[in-house]
């Protein structure tokens, strides 16, 4: 049985607080069970030099962990010079993830960085932030919007991502870090709610899996994801 | 008049959630007014080489700010490859002020590594560290006592830091960041409780000042900092 | 129609010289049509630090490509004093895929280093990485338990991966740079020969996907893969 | 009693090499007792990114030690690819100590870049570096005016500093290293001679301090500052 | 007696596949006996700083080992962030040669980049790297020529480069690893065809040496450069 | 004619301040005309790893700029980070040289550590430094020696170095900044007193050279350097 008597296809509780930093354009303190994480978006009248003159704008996003966020304290990135490769692994995740349901060209001229500081780290910490950049980003672009700054709504859709791992043959969905800690696959799925499915990642770990249990995992987390598209809609507008 | 009405000898209102990261040994979101820190406070069985057969343990703390916490994004560290020189100025002060009140010799073999990361920044966000600070060492130090890891508390004394600056000629203490950026002369004060003063760092920002003011800028604050050291009392014990 | 008159099912010529560098304990220059890499697999006394007294040994993998390997020289990354984000994400999908099919007790105490250094860049550069290193792995295997130095293959399974990617609604696989930069949906998928699949990561490009694709995605490379397993058998054997 | 008979209120031999280095715009080398340090001051055409068209100039600093300058030879910086901690700590306060005496309206446009690289450490490097540094401003400044670069002199005030000490319930004033190395309380006090304080840092290092003995430090100091500031004259006019 | 039954002033067979990475704008694959290097030439529109509105051209080098290219594994350079003093000091030598024989003048507003990667090391990267380096430089050359892009052809005369040291009293020319480990000294001459010498390096390594072997050193390798010359003009010509 | 009406092989005036660092083991303030190096010696129990059991000690240098030391500052080394590469090949230079000369084997255990601080350059800094460093080294030798630490003499010979180029087709000995910039032809020689050349640096840097006057080269200097070692022999012993 999970912790909280929660069912394998069963999410955890959500939180959010939104407007959490209020130098921020648009942030929330989002929280999944004990995994708890501020993202805040920040428009910015600059672009990527490769990006001069191509009338498309930009989003980018950095993930960090706080250094007592983990079971053990991890080391601060800053120590070494330079981040952790997980952390790398990550935030182009995330990223990548957003500019699919942003319409760069709305945003010309401008970028938006989104940052993800992982407060308590308790599993699910990459899905979790991506579903809660898109409650910032969806803040920020609303306040530019009401502000004149922003003329159109570049935002195209929703999106959420569920964790999911398959343990001793069976799938679970969000898994919490115990459970991600002994599980035989680890998943990662990044939906919109109107267009399809963003980003597919499914690693073994101690064993293989197949094309069957991959159809299963997709349908699992599909069904779970609407509960976040709800929220997102709820809080934003 | 300064926002809500406060006394120009006034300090903002102060809320602690203590134990806000449950992965850290100790721990709090400690606000004073919009400026707000998570203090951690984590126990390693490591000292820096230079203490090894010293018989004594030590104490250490690193000082960073979240991106989005001040009014103006601030660049992540990890960019440039290195902590900025303001965090390392002020981490240094965190550090130095809280190993006056702990008695190295009784955490042996052992060191305390505080963190604190600024949430918000809306002015003193060094000296809101050190009280925060202080109660996240406090909360761990009970837990290792309780748990019998430490056999003595090493605590010796209370350990409170007020902010003061000086604005067309008169003292305000506590100064929000808006106040903060017209001050004439900025100061910061670290006091014990039963034994004196630990720390003094004032610095003319617009104007110089003399032997007079520093006289009054640490009565204002000596006597304001006793509202922190009840509270630490309360949230400890 | 594809370059080279291949089929949308097709993988490109590959080509293998083994034993590429004769200083290195396993190697091989791997090329898909135009792009080129050499793979070394070097095996050290020496585990990472968090493994010590595990029994287990350890394999990890760095990625690399020659500034002149990309149509743009790309800027070498000693310049920046740190790896490429892209890099990174690669050598960690490398290493990854790798530790699936070896028994790392079986070189308890030892590591292997995989290097992939990419000559020359015409898309798939992870994947074949991946193959290129397998065989570079299975060469040193094969040599230190001639010389005794291992007792037993810690090798369980062949290794086999093909990217595969979404142009205007049809599935093509192994994609190179030109098909690549046009593709709606890129893939990667990672198969081992007898127990099921490693790595799966889709990323929506300019477009989602869906179920249905991934189901056919994963078909094509699944037959497609069969290829690389028969000629790392021969390589290797 | 003191080394060479000093009394504890008097400071140490000081001796000045002016225009010390001839490829500086303004140099010194001095020394109190066995501490020196050789001081430049350079005149740049540019200006931080923060200030572009804010009609004023700036002026910063850096601060380094020799390796075998201190007893047990310190590693260099570059070793680290970093500044020390305590360095950054130090060249913040000596070039907010010059700011204070430099009308930076008069310099817009430009920076001066204070160099203070210590030979030899033998206790005061910070406060010995200001004084030089004040020196090294003051020649280059005249220099400027002489040949016509710069139109007024931004130079408004004398500059002085000298650091102090608590050692057995006493004050000495400019401690040497091993008396700074007993002392329980450390401090540095810098003066303008018209104006008033520029800076007040006093440390509790093995015991804490009170009012009173800030007061006595400040007048003891603020008597022996006087016969730095007739150096200063001395030497620049 | 030498390997391969080498005599003392006889260089190693030469192989050189040019064009070998199709997408540099100049570059081969060389190889003396074992030590084999990719060298390429890129030409960018671009200059450094220090060369703007001089109406001169530039042209740099990097140079740069594969870990598995050494008996022993090298740590890649990334790893510390940083190049390794060796190929510091090993490509200010390219790039310093091979600036003696180009007209700086004439790619006016360009920089050449010389990427040097060595595939394997038995003996003589620097100057294997020199005489390859020559080749891609004029490969691509003569394509911005042929290209129009170029309308004078900017290099002035044929440069190689020989490796050198006295062993057991006498003279070998182009040592290989082994060869170079027990040598006494090391030397390393450039030279161009036809106006003189380029570059001169002689280092006692275990046993100084005088004027005399100087000169047979020059002899000998003068002597030996003449084949590499010829093989040169072949292949770009 | 020569600044000074110095002769074409005449060096400049040299003064050397024997244990100008008092902290430092062995120490000397060199300069050759305008050109002023501090070098120090400092004796470390401890050796690089991998000459841990080998019976062997060893020595190494390190060569750093003050940023005034040049007619246009240079910027400090840790504002990149790293060292510039011209540091890092003049530092190897004096290693190796200095290493010629010295017993490695009677210091097992221990290692020199060679510092050499421009103060200002005038042309010939590595030269200078090589000078200079070897005086502190025989310093800090015979201090060891005196105190018991060390019970042989180590130093095997005398060291010393001169600077020489090619102006105008004729040859000049120990150049200064403004012949060194406009000359064709720089060179460096390192020279024993009993054995013989040490290094031999040659590089055309306007034109090229040849065997003859290379032979000049080595002749001219060789002669210079003996006033190098009386000086040497003089001050050390």
């Amino acid at each position: 049985m999970r912790n909280f008597n929660r069912k394998k296809n069963q999410i955890r509780e959500i939180t959010v607080e939104k407007n959490y930093i209020s130098n921020a354009h648009g942030s929330c303190l989002i929280s999944f069970g004990n995994t708890k994480v501020i993202c805040t978006a920040t428009l910015e009248k600059d672009i990527p030099s490769w990006l001069k003159n191509s009338g498309s704008g930009w989003l980018t996003a950095e993930y960090s962990m706080l250094p007592a966020s983990t079971t053990k304290r991890n080391i601060r990135n800053t120590k070494f010079g330079k981040q952790s490769s997980r952390s790398i692994e990550i935030q182009r995740l995330i990223g990548r993830s957003l500019r699919n349901i942003i319409d760069l060209k709305k945003i010309s001229g401008y970028q938006f960085l989104i940052d993800c500081d992982v407060i308590e780290a308790d599993g699910g910490t990459r899905t979790v932030s991506i579903n809660g950049a898109y409650i910032a980003l969806g803040l920020a672009v609303k306040k530019f919007i009401d502000g004149g700054v922003l003329v159109e709504n570049p935002i195209k859709d929703f999106l959420g991502a569920i964790s999911c791992g398959i343990l001793d043959g069976e799938i679970f969905v969000d898994l919490d870090y115990k459970e991600d800690s002994r599980a035989d696959v680890d998943a990662n799925f990044v939906f919109t709610k109107n267009s399809g499915i963003a980003e597919i990642q499914i690693s073994a770990e101690k064993n293989t899996f197949n094309q069957d249990s991959t159809v299963k995992m997709i349908s699992y987390c599909q069904k779970a994801v609407e509960k976040i598209f709800k929220l997102q809609k709820k809080i934003i507008s």
